[in-house]
C-alpha cells in the first residue's frame, strides 16, 4: 500500500489542461504500486490511471519505462498506455512529482492463483518477451548479480537480528552465484518485478500486466525464474509443481526455450530468490519511525532459496521438453 | 485511509452474483473512508463503490445508514444510493464483513475549500436536512452530551501526556457545556460528520455528500457547528470570518434558522470541538503497535475549542441577520 502523495484540485486541474481528456470528474487514490502513489482518475474522456512517481524511482528512468510501455502496447500487449498531452509529452510534474496518465486496465489481481492462470502467465510474459523486441532504449538491471553484494553489506549485520545465520547464507550464495551465474543466455526486455499485483486477470485469462517499474535488458529465463518463485510456492512455502509446470508450458507454447535457458534455470531461481530477500531485507532494516508501509518479509525468500540450492535440474520445476 | 480487507476473487465473483451487474472487471482498493474497507468496483453495469463494514460500525446500525442514503437519494439529494440485490436486499456479507454496493460519486473532495465551496456546502448541508423529512428510523447520537463523559473517562491521564494540563481543561469543558448545552432546538436527521473528505466538488459546486456512518438524529444547528470547525479554520487554526460567512449564508438560503438555533452556536460550536477532541484523544492513545492507520491530532480541536469559548455571539461566525 502506497503513501500517497497530496494532489491538491487547482493543480490537478492544471495538469489536466494540458492533455486532450475533458475535465476532471473523480481522483481517488488506491492502494496499488508499493513505489510510486497511483489513483484511479475519471474525466470527460474516460478512465484512468494516475502515477505520480515518488523517490525511489529514478527520473531519468522515466522515459525508459513510460517508452516500453507504449513500445509493448503498441505491438498488442495488454498493458497501461501512457497518454500523451497535446505537445507529444506522457511526462509531466504534478504535486512537485514526475507524473503520467496511463490508460485503466480491467481485471483482478488474484492473491493466490490457480494452475490455469499461472499457465496463462507463463503465456503473457513469452508475450512481452516478444513485444519487447526492436525497443530503442536500454536499461540495465541493477539488482542483478554486481547489484547484490553492495544490498548485502547494506544489511550487514542486521541479516542476523532478522534470522540467525542469514548473513552468512547470504554470504555464502553470493559466493556460490558468482561463480555460477550464466552467460550469454538469451535476452531482451523483460519485467523484472511480475508478482501477483502486477498481474490483472479476467477468469483464468490474463487480462493485463502492469508496473514495468522495474523492467530492463536481461535474460529472459530471469524472469521466468522470477514467476516461478513468484507464483508457484504455497503460503507454506512449499513448491506446488503443477502450478510450475503450468507456468512453463504457458511459456514454452508461445516461445521455444533453449537448452541453455532450461539448464540455468535452478541457478536463476536462486538469483531471483536471492535478489528479493535482499531488497526486502534492506527494506526490513530501514522502516521508518511512524511508516504507513508495512514491509515484506525477506524469511520467505531466504526459504524459497533453500528449496532452490536443493534443485538438481528444471524437471523440479516442472519442466517437460517435449 | 482505511486498512483494507483482502477480498477474494471467488468470494467477490459469488457476492456479485445475487445482483444484475453483470460480471466484474476491476476492483481497487481505495484510501477513502477511515472506519470501513472501500473499494472502486468496475462491472459490465457500471462503476460503483464497495464498502466492507469493519469493526468499528456497529451492524445493527447499517439499517438505519443504507436505508437513510436510499431515503435522501429518493428526494433528490446527491449522496451514495445503496444497490440492491435480486432479493431486494442492499445488505449482504463479503469476505467475513457485511458489505454494500453503492452508486460511484464524480467529484473531487477538496483539503481546503475555498469561501464559495463553504457556501455551497452551507447549502447542501441544509437540503441534507430537509430532504431527511419522513425518514421513519431512528438513531441517537451516541457522540453527543451524554457520550463524551465516557470518552474523557478512557482517555483518562492520558490526556496529560498528549497535552500539559489537557485533562483539566477537558473536564471544565464537559461541566461547562452540561449546563449551558441547549435543548429543543429543531432537529432531525444529521450527518455528524461532515468533514472535507465527505463532500465532492465538480468546480465550485457541491457534487455529492459521502460517509453517512455517524448520521443520526440531532438539532440539524450541530450540524452546521461541526461544519464550521471543519470547513471554516485555516492550517493555523485561525477562523476565517469569509468562510464561516459563506457557510452560514449558504445555509440561511435554503432553510432558515431560527433565533434560538443562530443563538446556541457558540456553544454547539465548542460541544462539536470536544467531540472530535475527544474521540482523536482516544484513538490517539490506543494506537496498536504496527497500526497502518496514522491518527489525527486531537490538539487541533483543543485550539479550536479555545477559539470557541471566547466567542460571544453567532455574528463571531459570520452570521448576518438577513
Amino acid at each position: 500500500m502506497a503513501v500517497y502523495t497530496e494532489v491538491a484540485d487547482e493543480e490537478l486541474r492544471a495538469f489536466l489542461a494540458r492533455f486532450d481528456l475533458g475535465a476532471v470528474l473523480s481522483l481517488k487514490g488506491i492502494a496499488e504500486g508499493v513505489e510510486n502513489s497511483n489513483y484511479v482518475l475519471r474525466t470527460e474522456g474516460g478512465t484512468f490511471i494516475l502515477t505520480l512517481y515518488e523517490k525511489r524511482v529514478r527520473e531519468g528512468d522515466l522515459p525508459f519505462f513510460l517508452g516500453l510501455m507504449e513500445h509493448l502496447a503498441s505491438r498488442g500487449l495488454r498493458c497501461p498506455l501512457p497518454v500523451r498531452d497535446r505537445s507529444g509529452e506522457a511526462l509531466g510534474r504534478l504535486a512537485g512529482r514526475p507524473a503520467a496518465i496511463c490508460t485503466f486496465l480491467e481485471g483482478l489481481a488474484v492473491r493466490r492463483p490457480n494452475a490455469a492462470k499461472c499457465r496463462s502467465l507463463g503465456a503473457a510474459l513469452a508475450r512481452l518477451h516478444g513485444a519487447g523486441e526492436g525497443f530503442a532504449l536500454r536499461r540495465e538491471n541493477a539488482l542483478s548479480l554486481s547489484g547484490w553484494p553492495p544490498l548485502a553489506e547494506a544489511a550487514g549485520e542486521g541479516a542476523d537480528r532478522v534470522a540467525p545465520g542469514l548473513r552468512g547464507r547470504i554470504a555464502a550464495e553470493l559466493d556460490a552465484l558468482a561463480s555460477l551465474w550464466p552467460r550469454d543466455l538469451p535476452d531482451g526486455v523483460i519485467h523484472a518485478d511480475l508478482f501477483t499485483d502486477n498481474v490483472f486477470f479476467l477468469g483464468d485469462e490474463v487480462s493485463g500486466l502492469i508496473d514495468f517499474y522495474f523492467a530492463c535488458n536481461d535474460a529472459f529465463a530471469y524472469d521466468l525464474a522470477i514467476c516461478l518463485n513468484a507464483w508457484c510456492f504455497e503460503p507454506n512455502m512449499e513448491f506446488n509443481l503443477t502450478k510450475g509446470r503450468a507456468l512453463l508450458a504457458g511459456y514454452g507454447g508461445v516461445r521455444r526455450l533453449e537448452p541453455a535457458e532450461v539448464a540455468a534455470l535452478p541457478v536463476l531461481a536462486r538469483g531471483a530468490a536471492l535478489r528479493f530477500m535482499l531488497t526486502r531485507l534492506v527494506d526490513w532494516l530501514n522502516v521508518p519511525p511512524g511508516a504507513l508501509v508495512r514491509p515484506k518479509d525477506p524469511l520467505e525468500y531466504d526459504r524459497k532459496l533453500a528449496f532452490h540450492r536443493r534443485v538438481s535440474g528444471a524437471a523440479e520445476y516442472g519442466w517437460e521438453a517435449r
